[in-house]
């Protein structure tokens, strides 16, 4: 048995008790160590879902965990009990037509921890002893679980830097400073971009994502002036935010044919057509990652990628629901920790 | 003294006598034969103008044509006189900071004929003689004027498909069966589509259409069943209507990766932000053209495109208005020629 | 038992009987009714190989082929008795890196017929009866066997034609006219090309060419200067003959940033570097095909590609010696197909 | 009059005094502070040329310079007299066709400073005054001349990198560590490549790489099997020493559908095409630049790129001969500087 959080709907948290299956072919025993919350588990937390998306019955939460090698089915090879490991949450079939296209993100058979898109609901990873497959566990040697914890979301943000294409030289607006965003701006620092700068509207979050390596921050609340002299001057824009007002005001700032990424999910957007084909804009959805989370793993793990500014609060398995109450409060919270 | 086609204010139509400019450098003196009315010339003669653009004196309309070379200045090279060409209505100034990054279609002080959107307005084509640059002339030696005349959409068409990426194998859809629309259909099947399906809520239009060459027509309002059934399989989207419900109908449709070019211009349209996100859809907007007004003719002069099932209706210049009058009728004209 | 043709040693062709297995999960029995002599059927016939593939045991030749579905297994869905059917050679894992990167054709365990790369060699199509599975075969409708066991070089033309991105506007030269270079321009004319010129030092195969929709077509040795006055022009040269001096002729006529797909098999070539340094040429590889082979099936079905020029013999399956004599005789034979 | 370095023959270097012409249109008057010794200067220095290309009456030298606006004629805006400012020797036409097509490094009539592919010669930049374009200028604020005389080289790194596509995530070999292969390897690590290896067969020269931010060197001569190892491995491989035998070797460490740039100029070279064929293996080159000459002045200047470990040597003008005998040393010399 052991133990794991579980949400029942909105607001109801509670650590039960689970019972542990045994190992079979190509699986593992994970024992978590850490588990970053991210926004979709407040989605669950305190709306029971979003869009479509519903809660039909209680679910483990959690999708962002590291921990170490606990035990192995005899045909594991390549991992060792007591590795370091951070586990990818998503499981994709390989062997539909989008996994065989080189495009496992978007796998019709896709089974991704904690999340309640499919019926019955995928549980998730805030437990103490993960059982999972081998093929979810990248190792790494240098750095802790909670580092570590976090190469799920940053693998999200390196897959939208990789649908802008080459960034060298140019110049990258991300709008929203939240957990996402900040990584983003890493990721494009990362990758050549020329000068990346952060919009949000609040003050906190931004000096966080200044620590983080982004070139520059504007409050867009503040000084909407600093975004306005930005007009005709930005390659790249990283929409993190989901806020339909943020992608229209970052359109206004577009190069002709520049590149727009929406990682942030909304509701509808009202968009001027117009703009679009006179500039010769792209729009382009980023969805959850492909190779990058083994990257993301590298690039934490010798150190290319520090994030450890992120992470502003750490909590014990069972202050969960003060974890999860402080997590939506955004002048205070970045990344928050779960400690197993 | 030659005669153009003036417009004075909305269904302000007039046929006036204007003078010829002598020859500068690098200048030749054609003699238009042909012009095609085209969608903005329509809206210039209904309303004025479209968006923010709108006449603020009189203006001589047009920007679809061929003629012959009359005249040329001496350091012309290349063209003699007598030589069939189709004229290039736009002018990039070949030393912005666009036009010398390849993107002439953006030039900041760009001069296209028939165009309100600077002021003074730059007047258009449909002149009897017209003064031009020498580098705006293509020449042509199979066709006629009346073929050669369709260069500017066909090339606006090309670069739309060419904003698609290769198309080799992949399932096209063209929402809109427009003069645009059509000869996107065309050169969506050139460039390698696999399957090219039309849709359009009239079907005059859509017949013509298929006469073009689609693989397959759909009047939506008969049988919308039948574009739900395309659900999750079309690759490339071409929204050649500006009709918001066009594109949202659209985007339910694609496959996971799939590209939607906006060429149709309209409002502001409100779309599901997630449905970007999530299926990593990708959406472009086409704008005019560059070195596709070249190949336009090219194609036309070598008969590998054949675009004569598109002209519906012929009018000599003094009959310009009934011609525009008739050119609205979508169930009765495609393109409508004015004949000098 | 079924009959096949079984190679020996170079020369040594024998029509030999074979068991038929059972059929298992997932397979077809395919009833063959025509297949294409390739020209590495024709190394293994001369030469008992090519480069490091050897012949180290009777094999069974064969790769190009269509027939009709004969029997099925029981789970076998979307194919029934009788049905046309062209067969794809090549079958991946589908779970190798290669596979699940969308690179299937460099998949690591991938079994082809009729290849001697592996040992045991795989053995070939061509026999009567063949039990293979049911995903590599697609179904036609309108055409023949004959016409359908050409969908295998097809494919390896649409799959080189696709390394060179879109070739809209494009000018391709092929160098080397035989059955791939003749499928690759009727490929690239099919996909954008504006000019498709072919070049060879033989009439009799330019010929074919010509038929099978080449724009220009070349001989290199009776009109050098034809070629010569290329130099400068060419944005895509598809390589088919594998000879050095073909690729290095070539190379003298390439544009700026032009791209050169090298399809033919050679010994080592020798290259100017500083030709590549300075006109930023692109040289890349092709090997085989990917959904391109599906494609190739429903261009021919369609009759969006017609290559019936290309079939210059038929033969029957006891007169393979023959067929195979003939084949490599570039004056008088393009396709060579055997009828089972 | 102003001092200017002059090559009359191999190993003949003078210090002359030239006229400064009087300012024109558009034209600024450089101080020159420092310049740096290139490979081609050194090829004119011992050889007199390369290739095709040699000296047929005296040149000034030297193409990599930084100093000051000392004058500047009355239309000139945006720099102002003491601005520091790193000098691009390219001046393109920008009115051909390559430079409107964005491939002004392609211009067909390209003025390059120090350069004897035209003839005259282009005489370059090694003097104390040098009048130039203004738009040749480009303006930074934190850095020395010393160090922004690096930026031509570095551009010509960033435009190898580019010339790769994105690098996120890849594993880049450099193969030549020379200050070329030294500054593209910093050039893939600022652009995302998640591990850089940098071969070549002297140690000293890679000990400099290795200061600059390669991750891993390898003498290749000292220990092969660290290369071998990497076989199959190698997603990006970037050229740098025109070396037959790098190349060669390089080849054999690629992924399937890898891509090598090839910077170094060397002779004939070489290949196995069966290699380039079935790896669909793409080899590119690389020519000076386009807009990184820009960026490598912003890199440089930000303190994002710090190439201070790249100057080994600094000698005055008058010790030119000196200078130029120790830069060809690569076991004591990396990037050498003349100051003015």
């Amino acid at each position: 048995m052991t133990e794991a959080l579980v949400i029942h709907a909105p607001h109801e948290l509670q650590v039960e008790t689970r019972p542990v299956p045994s190992l079979t072919q190509g699986e593992v025993l994970v024992r978590v160590e850490a588990g970053g919350i991210c926004g979709s588990d407040l989605h669950y937390y305190h709306h029971g879902g979003f869009g479509a998306v519903r809660l039909k019955h209680p679910m483990i939460l959690g999708h962002e965990i590291a921990g170490r090698i606990a035990d192995k089915a005899p045909d594991v090879t390549g991992l060792e009990i007591g590795d370091l490991v951070a586990v990818n949450p998503g499981l994709p079939c390989q062997h539909c037509r989008q996994c065989l296209a080189g495009r496992s993100n978007h796998c019709t058979d896709m089974r991704f921890y904690g999340s309640a898109m499919r019926n019955p609901h995928i549980d998730g990873a805030f437990r103490r002893d993960l059982v999972c497959k081998a093929r979810q566990c990248v190792r790494a040697e240098h750095r802790t679980p909670a580092e570590l914890a976090l190469s799920e979301p940053f693998a999200v943000a390196l897959h939208a830097v990789s649908r802008a294409g080459a960034l060298m030289g140019k110049r990258v607006l991300v709008t929203g400073a939240g957990p996402i965003g900040a990584l983003v701006a890493l990721a494009a620092r990362l990758n050549g971009a020329c000068e990346v700068i952060v919009t949000d509207i609040l003050d906190e979050p931004l000096a966080v994502v200044r620590q983080l390596g982004a070139d520059r921050v504007i409050n867009g609340r503040v000084a909407p002036q600093a975004l306005t002299e930005l007009a005709g001057s930005i390659d790249v824009l990283i929409e993190c935010s989901g806020n339909e007002q943020a992608l229209r005001s970052g359109l206004a700032l577009m190069q002709p044919c520049g590149t727009i990424v929406q990682l942030g999910l909304g509701d509808d957007v009202t968009l001027p057509q117009s703009r679009i084909v006179t500039g010769e804009l792209t729009w382009t959805g980023s969805f959850r990652f492909k190779e990058e989370f083994a990257l993301a793993v590298t690039l934490i793990d010798s150190g290319k990628a520090d994030l450890s500014a992120l992470v502003t609060h750490r909590f014990a398995l069972d202050q969960a629901s003060a974890a999860f109450d402080l997590a939506s409060d955004r002048r205070q919270a970045m990344k928050i920790l779960l400690e197993f």
